[in-house]
């Protein structure tokens, strides 16, 4: 049978990315605590194409996918898989995103009653001359607003929030997702809860009430925190307030390599 | 060139719906102040099949709907393509269902500055002996919890809610969008509007405060709402809070066939 | 604290579905081979409300949800959480949804290389007077059109469809999502899997090209095994064609209680 | 009442994208026929904010917006609403997303029957000390894949494909969506329709066997083009296949700066 992938390309045009794309698989991810959690990844992997190639076997991707998937995965494990896939293939660049839903037990503020959170998460690494990680964590929070607060005579919008946020790490430095939550989180208005009983319901309308931002202080609030953190390179964090009392949404970006 | 989906079946067996789905289309909607406004459907067009046909012609199917696309639509028009693609069809039952955005002006309640909402709304039409049309509207509006108020010595945890209903007319009647959403968006804590100064701002927070309800306290006095309403036959009411001290939603739904 | 939830409500309305949606937790399923896959659902839980309460505790739901976390679960183990909900709220009629992804290992036709497949499935509990499960499972598949090989020299469109089906099972009688699978996806023009070397890719190739079926055929072929199946008492159908010649969908439904 | 938004702000942080997200409006759009269509807008509008001010005024975004909104809009427009919303914020830069569907109407091959086909596109504009706009559009086509084709005695799997394509313009040039689309559709193993009767189908069933092409081929011949279009100097060009035979899509991307 004919190799058609491997006929010589006379177009002569050398491709930045190709490969496949909403592959699902299972996965671990070894937690802080030492345990290891099964996620599912949603992954987007490509290599970029030399010239002379027509095309490149995709069925070698989903096998090396296949052979990685529902083993433990971090940082390490993406640069083998990319590694791996750059040897089987002959790319000079690699390059793989998995999204996942990534669960941790959160307690409630004051009966300390405990369920699971769900957050959205990233792994992103691309392999050229060097191996470059990216973190990815979408946390919900509360955000209220200030100016309602500030205007009304009782009351003030708000409203749940989620806040993305991507990080580099310096070099032999990391965070766990853990970590970045715990870092994040404490500076919106409130943070969420799985279960909350009565008495939690008070602390957390009281705390967001008493703690009243914009989505442009959640952000300035994290750009002060990221800029603190030594381990951290680059970071890009986004706010969105899913606001309460209008149909659109109210949204803040920023962006900066330290 | 033969006919294939004319060949006869010899399987015996009718089908329920068969047609295209995600069609997109535009179409004009006569609005309740006598303006035409333009909106983009996506569609599902269906007929029952008989067990003597091998298939359906799916190109006479959005032959018709081209023929209909950016003419004014109503229920009236839908019974038309109806028996259009019936009557193209052979089929004994047909359906339709429209779904697409809908804006109205709507002016901020103390400035009086407006802006434009958008509405998801939905036309579905069923021909079998008779016609019978569903209008549905999903309304965003805000909810405020009673018992975070009752609870917290200040501020209630508050949030975007979306009402959705559908319902069936009696013989000879009908309600405008416009009225269905009026009737519906004063039984939220507050409605929401797209534009708002401050001294708005302060209104719809003071007004959502006065006016907690749980999405039961929502379904419920839509509940009595509708049965009021001697145009409506049936009605099915969804209410989902995206609440803001969680990362899930609270739900409601009720419908009665009156 | 005062219990709002527990207020008298003299609306005299009782509601049918009040509840929790977009829950997000882990589960086990026992797989047919006897072990156990780690699953992430996407549940609503929902109770019918008795006219004299004002609201249902909704932290009782998530209390009751994290507790059957990170357990096996089948449809035993939902008629658990529904009686335990419904004992915890007093509730007559309580109501579960939990989608999740399934992954299958899933061989390609010749080369005998295997990979993983992911299934959307739906397990869904009613407990009335009696307990009712539906079991749903979405089916990737590959579908050629008849026609158009009827009517070209060569070749044949053909695309991706999805088929999606729900049964009840009769008293004392189920089917694994294993089994259920195996009888839907042979008919249609070939199965879809995740790895295929190219002796694999020629056999499905020419199999679906042997193998041509409207999005009629399948449904028929479909209602003739699932009418044949002695432990389903219920089934609906419903088959998509992701066309790959229009930039709209072919589709078809059929339902039966038998 | 106080102006929240104008308080000082201590913590010294320009930021670099703040505004409103996911709002929905309707615009007119110029066709290349000189007519006018009727599109609904999803808009992202933001502003930098300067570090000395603790929130923007975001229901002037608003003002802006529905100002412009049901007038004729393009690049040209884009750039007024862009000053617009920079005199009224103090801002130094300006950003807007603009995604709408766009319809054309496009003939059968053989039949020359016609119907209204959806793209969807985007209009993007930057607002520093130049303007910039971009152009993007998503459309819909038929690959057929080579490897299938070659190894197979009979038949050959295809699929729908998205063709995704971004551009930036050289200074004073522009090129309407309806040539963008134009020079980018005649690249793919076959156009989509929206109505094809059985003369049609047989001409695109034949020719899409006649041009097979993988995704990087796709991608190759874009890339010769778009290099020719002397109005061009900046273009990212991506192509998924929703593959016939798998539940993954294949997927490559290139970008260049002429």
């Amino acid at each position: 049978m004919k190799d058609v992938q491997n006929f010589y390309d006379e177009r002569g045009i050398a491709l930045q990315r190709v490969g496949v794309k909403d592959v699902h698989l299972p996965f671990y991810i070894k937690m802080q605590n030492g345990d290891f959690q099964s996620v599912l990844a949603d992954i987007c992997l490509t290599v970029a194409l030399p010239h002379q190639f027509k095309g490149t076997h995709m069925s070698r991707f989903i096998e090396v996918l296949n052979q990685w998937s529902q083993q433990p995965i971090s940082n390490k494990e993406l640069q083998s898989i990319l590694t791996d896939i750059r040897d089987r293939t002959g790319a000079q660049k690699t390059h793989i995103d998995l999204k996942f839903k990534y669960f941790l037990k959160k307690a409630a503020p004051v009966s300390g009653l405990s369920g699971l959170l769900d957050y959205d998460c990233l792994f992103s690494g691309e392999l050229d001359k060097d191996f470059q990680f990216v973190l990815g964590v979408t946390i919900p929070v509360t955000s209220l607003c200030p100016c309602s607060k500030e205007i009304s005579q009782y009351g003030a919008h708000n409203q749940r929030s989620n806040i993305k946020v991507k990080v580099k790490f310096r070099p032999g430095y990391f965070l766990w997702i853990e970590e970045l939550i715990k870092i994040i989180e404490v500076h919106a208005s409130s943070q969420v809860y799985p279960l909350l009983k009565r008495e939690d319901e008070k602390f957390v309308t009281e705390s967001a009430y008493d703690n009243a931002k914009f989505v442009e202080d959640v952000i300035r609030d994290l750009v002060l925190t990221l800029r603190a953190q030594q381990k951290i390179a680059w970071f890009d964090i986004e706010c969105t307030n899913f606001e309460s009392i209008h149909n659109h949404n109210a949204y803040a970006r920023h962006s900066e390599n330290k």
